[in-house]
């Protein structure tokens, strides 16, 4: 048995791909884990498998959102469980659906999740950053809210934040964008280069779930009128890794909110693995950044028969 | 520009190879750190072009000690520097050769490397562990060597080893393999699991150029006359690695060593990525152990034109 797949990533969070338009892969939680294992595997943060929505139960919620949503997203984490969205995962989807032909790249893709619908747009060139020789997605979030209220906001934020080898002066400011985030502002760049998020940040008071922690340094306004800051996450369960769709918008979100009344909508987020686009739009946040695929492979005896 | 490429590991000691008969392809640091990225490229420990001797301008010592080493066994550290062998990658080779068609699998394969000519032989299945799917080569180490000396056999070792988290009772041996190491037997196998190498052993006297520290733990001999061993090894500027063919070499001579005169001739040493056979005939010593080849893969785009 051989097994097609196709890798990619978004600002180097990367992804096994699985073109299973009929549902016809069983993927067990046994082949998800030797195809995302890095040494005897393709290797991946996670795999995720590209179905027509109508063949895949967990479809079910999404297409009640919207019939439109022909496609659904199965996202798997590394160790075999399942995951209900993955922000970075969503544009190298998209760059996926592109090559198998699936959406020819204009209008909207309108992808179903176990999250619900998700709503992808290609980047016409001139909006995406001249470096980048990479197509860019942009993806609608959802809501995101300050569960600290005015009062967090008038303080600066509603939490503290402990991170070794650092002074932190300022209050922390808890979003919620689908998940849990405690985002601090830090100093200057020197400050966010010598944190060491090889242990968990300290929150003070203690999230009930946890959360995942963002160092942010604002970076002003660029001659485009955006904004721009930089950030390193540390992720609730899992660590500091190089790039956090949720974290880029909740960093976005509360950097402008400290930033007041007039802060712009649209913020360059550099995370360790690149550069992606956040706009704040009323109570809604929208994701755009790169995504690539890398090689397609087939994938024979031992881990394609798992 | 499409670069076709195979992804191979021995005992979870990976390697992108690159079939390049005639020598055509420019392997530049930069080309060889994009295949080895494990996120944005291929993935691997390193890159390895299998390429005629006759086109290789650094198989010249290896061909004048063997005329018959037709094909060059190009090494390269993921970090893109030139690396002169790798035991568990000469395994991977021959697996490749096998399916290039370069080698029937049958009698010695003649490899060259920079390190000299490498004798490889394909096992046959009775020799190999039924548990393992794999097939199984045999490599030629060369000469090994206690440079602590008959003085050193007399006493267990040549030196101390200081492991975090544990308390070493016994001396430590010496044991060069064309690399230095110094091996250091513990009592059990809890303390093996609990020895903390994130960071490196000390070892006292501190051998001029460093050294890699195998932790062993003897198991005893098996029904079939051989002695088992499980180790640990902590690299020379690596750190802790799940494979190290010149350290499960070099274990297997030292316990041998400490068994005395009636010592098996051959060993079989558990590693973190799997179990390989080590054979100490004489003053030589033969590594074998499986190779896989897990994927074929078109790599295009960024990785490929670097």
């Amino acid at each position: 048995m051989t097994l097609h797949v196709t890798k990619g990533h978004g600002t180097r969070n990367d992804f096994v791909l699985l073109d299973d338009a009929d549902g016809a892969v069983d993927l067990t939680p046994a082949l998800v884990r030797a195809l995302a294992d890095r040494r005897s595997g393709v290797g991946g943060d996670g795999v995720i498998r590209l179905v027509r929505s109508a063949a895949a139960d967990d479809a079910a919620a999404a297409l009640a959102e919207d019939p439109g949503a022909a496609w659904f997203m199965d996202y798997r984490n590394a160790d075999g469980s399942v995951a209900e969205m993955c922000g970075n995962g969503v544009r190298v989807v998209a760059a996926f659906a592109e090559r198998l032909g699936v959406w020819d790249g204009s209008g909207e893709l309108v992808l179903a999740t176990r999250a619900g619908v998700r709503r992808v747009r290609r980047l016409p060139s001139h909006e995406v950053p001249a470096e980048d020789g990479a197509p860019w997605y942009e993806v609608e979030m959802g809501a995101w809210d300050l569960p600290g209220g005015p009062a967090a906001v008038d303080d600066g934020g509603d939490a503290q934040v402990s991170v070794a080898g650092l002074e932190v002066a300022r209050p922390a400011l808890s979003v919620d964008v689908g998940n849990p985030h405690t985002v601090v502002a830090l100093a200057d760049l020197g400050s966010l280069a010598q944190a060491d998020l090889t242990r968990a940040p300290l929150v003070a008071p203690a999230p009930p779930h946890g959360t995942n922690v963002e160092l942010v340094v604002p970076l002003g306004e660029g001659p485009d009128g955006a904004g721009r800051l930089r950030m390193r996450v540390h992720e609730r369960g899992v660590g500091e890794t190089e790039s956090c769709g949720t974290g880029a918008c909740a960093a976005a979100v509360a950097v402008r909110t400290w930033a007041g009344a007039h802060a712009p909508e649209t913020w360059w987020v550099e995370v360790p693995g690149g550069t992606v686009r956040v706009r704040v739009v009323g109570g809604r946040v929208l994701l755009a950044g790169p995504a690539e695929l890398t090689f397609e492979a087939d994938v024979a005896g031992p881990v394609a028969t798992r």
